[in-house]
């Protein structure tokens, strides 16, 4: 279903890919696929000069810039920001398109990648139909092989799924409580907030409802709870494995994955605001982190079931399953095992 | 132990009690007191003219002040504060002090009380050598009658005990494993805060040592995690049944407790900070309230595994099972049935 | 215009007012009426059964509730809370209305209000037009002598008021300019909030604007900064006198004045929540105080200015001036200073 | 006073300097002298494997690590993170060091300084005592000029300085009141916090009684609100002038300043927290910004004096300041002039 049209990047082995909405997702997963070296990022479109797209502007344009509705042409032509062409445009120039979109816009968008027989990767935002498989790179790869349109999971879960998945390479799981502590904005948002307040969501999560999607053999079920900070979500999980496990062998599994970080609060790193702090003090554009984090001393047993807690750095975390859903709905490396190994080196990660 | 001293209390049928600090938990401390019918507060005692103490001085007295030290005492005297005695002289005229001076202070007070032969409750932060008993009034009642040192559990470890004993006075609980979603400072503290930042705690938390030292039989883990807010904790806790439970015996039972207040995200409780408004407007005191509540939707299962969250009124949370606790070390009612059955009927808790 | 249906209430030379909207503000007037001697409180009216109405019935009814729309009559019956007739039965049975509805809904209500000659008084939220003058207990109180309809400022207005007419009694002020560090919610607000963000407002801001048209003579602009706090705003204000004042001579008028506090960092008055602590400690319900502070150590001079910080209680401080406005609209006491002493004496406010 | 030592640095026309502290503030040092193309940075050292100096290793060492005290040296061994000598060695490789250890340590350093003939710039934590002068890149360059030891304002007196010394130069300043709405703490701090409270400090605030240290021809005076939040302090400033100036003057004069940024709500930039977001997305390291910025709908009048809100980025903002100082004290660029360009031009900083 690729398009011949992709000639220049086609000679040079890399796939062309856009991305449709240049917001907190959007502009970091530009950032991911400029990393990938098997990539080309054609452009990114938006529908106004916001802050983000500002930026880009202060920053000499790195990425092009197209137009994802024409209401605001004339102030772009004010502010002097160059645009390539409109969103069609960039449509018809990539082999697929990375949607970041707000919410339900994705829905609105997708008529025009089928009209250019262009594929999609969507966000966790939209709707489940509007994929032909909910996806996560480290688990359910192969569902993603070749379809035209994948959803990815949202941060919470992409993450979660990360750990779960993790344990259940190695003895099996048979189901997850956990509890969310979420983070109830990003820095810098004004539109959405807590003030002193911690506030219960209806059980059970949707994460954990969506971790059954994509890990159909694992029981899970889950509290979510909004807290007044910005800087990652912490959950506790608690897993029922299908054979004990020790804290050494769940400790040993989590440093091997290249999208763990094992850290301990004896070295400094007591909490969500520590990661943001070291990830900055790294010089990690942003202050990014990719990886999700566990707590080497939250890692207790309860009878049998294993307990612990992870960070997952809301911003960030779902850019390198996005990359791997490139590689599969192309088909691009082959294997899961060549497609991961390749997002993983473009972006970074690595056993630690 | 008690001595005769207590010469006019007694015709009256009334116990003599004394609060030592009078801060945040002190001060309602003595406010239960004053509520119980078969009690009398003699006074309460502290360092300094502190806010908690100016307070008391505007609103005319109602409580008698004694100094804990002579330090601050031209302070008081220039503020016209009226002085009744010194610590010594509170104790040697009652029956029974409730210690809430700050963590190690209550070690200092207790060679005092010894010299008087009388009996003392401490709070959760003495350390457990203080006490001859760790006690809570529903979980380990008969282990405190006629005790002359009892040590309360905290406040977090108090209001989860009532619901762990809830579940296993029902069916029997084997385990659990918590996750505390700590407030980091009370309204009004200016000594301690976090901003913007979840803390990690090392596992497991304190919370589930203790719960295992008043319900020796039942395991228990959990992690906690510190977030900025002021009204109150909320812990999300996986228990492990004997037998299998469903939500609605769950909640039948949760409703006939009068600790425990059922309450639903769809009636507008929306988090913690819904209760402490929600009490505001009862016209509570402080707006305190005694009971923890249950968030009605958040009860689901995990396999057998029964999960729910809690809010735990920090400020006042604790001060049922002190009441309870002068009532087991001075055997003032016979059973613990009546016991409970009075201290709730003082402090106006009933199932709802 | 008052009629003459208020027999009982007359007889007992008492006015008789009903409160519309048992919101925040709404349930405070209803209980500042009630402590008003020459008052009466017929009842309040809301629409749905709210927390507030929830805690209402909760504490037995000590308010008749009307029903303010016939939409949840259903759920007011479920619920087994009594209802005593519609907002129109309320309106009918009262010579004057504290209208405290959301925002805009006053307007709606008014027709009603004229339908049946009823005064009526609208809070700061409500447009200017509706009402016959912008009222303010200390700075215009004759303006509002024998109007049918007044509308009184918003509560960081109302405090600022106090203060600069306290200067301005004293030695008279030709310009202010504030700076409003806004606290951003309510306690228990979950519709609105900022985590981790200062947010700016367009200049000057309308609390300036308002003071002018309650203080015509006084020059006035300002800065407001909202704030991820609820305990109360805090506003500086740099005041030019037309007569140099020594910090003495300043303390003395805010010392002297009932609805201004004089508090100390010094003893333990470190910011808005040791307020909110100190009045929770009062026993005053729901932790409200009606007067601002003043900071004694925040009072400088730049040049012959005079610049102090004041903290706004923001959700009982209209209070106060809302009784004098049911005093000023129906001429009850004759003149201002004896209106205010009411009010005062009955709120407990004097001078310290 | 320099000595000779610095013979590779000397002939490639660069001065060395040496960072003490590698903390929030000497990380950004650091580097910032490494973005100087005429100096060198030799060196940073500190005492421990904080998470600053693991993120260091983690990222290959780019700069050369001392250690600042021996205690620790096993730890740095064990992390296998390489270590170039101690303190002293670096002090004897420097020209200069800027000294951002914690408060007070760089009176402890300053004879080590002295020992090896070396001139340091210290930070605002520091005594005035320590230094021969007190500096300013804008407001008294001239003042640090051949000076061996100067100490740096605050961040927010940098920033306010910046501001105030704009207006000076333009119309000449008798006094400024301003009030400044101060974060708490930095992203990443655990050690210090407020929750849900505003603090009130002691007036004048010493940010206004150290701008007279640098502008003694000022009259200023203020008061300080600590607030909860991480991501830059907001001042207002009500200045007045010797001349009556325009908003538009005002406003021109800011945009002219390369270390100012004029910015509107109107763009999307509603408080601090947008601002550190925009840094994040320009691609800056840490989300870093070196200039103020100024809100243009913020600038109003009182009478003659003219007010407005600015913003202070308190990691990065005395990074520019602390170049001049090093220009100054080693008289590097034989004017003010020069020497402001040249830091200006290496951090990227210029009018827009």
């Amino acid at each position: 279903m690729v398009s011949e049209k992709n000639q220049e990047g086609k000679e040079m082995g890399k796939v062309r890919v856009g991305v449709s909405g240049y917001g907190v997702i959007g502009q970091r997963l530009a950032d991911g696929v400029a990393k990938q070296e098997d990539m080309e990022l054609v452009g990114v479109a938006d529908v106004a000069p916001t802050l983000a797209v500002r930026a880009l502007y202060e920053k000499g344009m790195p990425y092009n810039l197209y137009l994802a509705s024409d209401e605001n042409r004339a102030k772009f032509d004010e502010l002097g920001i160059p645009v390539s062409g409109t969103l069609e445009d960039l449509v018809k120039s990539v082999d697929i398109m990375l949607d970041a979109a707000p919410n339900g816009i994705g829905a609105k968008n997708k008529p025009l990648y089928e009209k250019h027989g262009v594929k999609a990767i969507f966000q966790g935002g939209e709707k489940n139909e509007i994929a032909d498989a909910f996806f996560h790179g480290y688990a359910n790869f192969d569902n993603g092989v070749g379809k035209d349109y994948l959803k990815l999971t949202s941060c919470n879960t992409t993450g979660l799924i990360r750990a779960v998945d993790c344990i259940d390479k190695l003895v099996g799981v048979e189901k997850v409580a956990i509890t969310i502590i979420r983070r109830v904005a990003d820095p810098g948002d004004y539109h959405r907030g807590l003030t002193n307040a911690l506030q219960v969501d209806k059980a059970p999560s949707h994460q954990a409802l969506d971790l059954m999607t994509i890990m159909p053999h694992v029981d899970a079920t889950g509290i979510l709870v909004h807290t007044p900070v910005t800087h990652g979500h912490i959950i506790t999980v608690v897993a029922t494995p299908k054979k004990e496990i020790s804290k050494e062998e769940m400790l040993a599994a989590f440093k091997k994955h290249p999208r763990i970080r094992v850290v301990r609060l004896e070295d400094g790193f007591l909490g969500n605001a520590s990661l943001f702090r070291y990830a900055r003090d790294l010089g990690n554009v942003r202050g990014d982190m990719y990886e999700i984090a566990v707590w080497e001393e939250t890692v207790v047993h309860s009878g049998k079931d294993i307990m612990f807690a992870i960070n997952i750095p809301q911003e960030a975390v779902v850019i390198p399953e996005n990359m791997d859903a490139i590689r599969a709905a192309l088909n691009m490396n082959g294997s899961q095992e060549k497609a991961l190994e390749l997002t993983n080196k473009y972006l970074g990660m690595k056993a630690r």
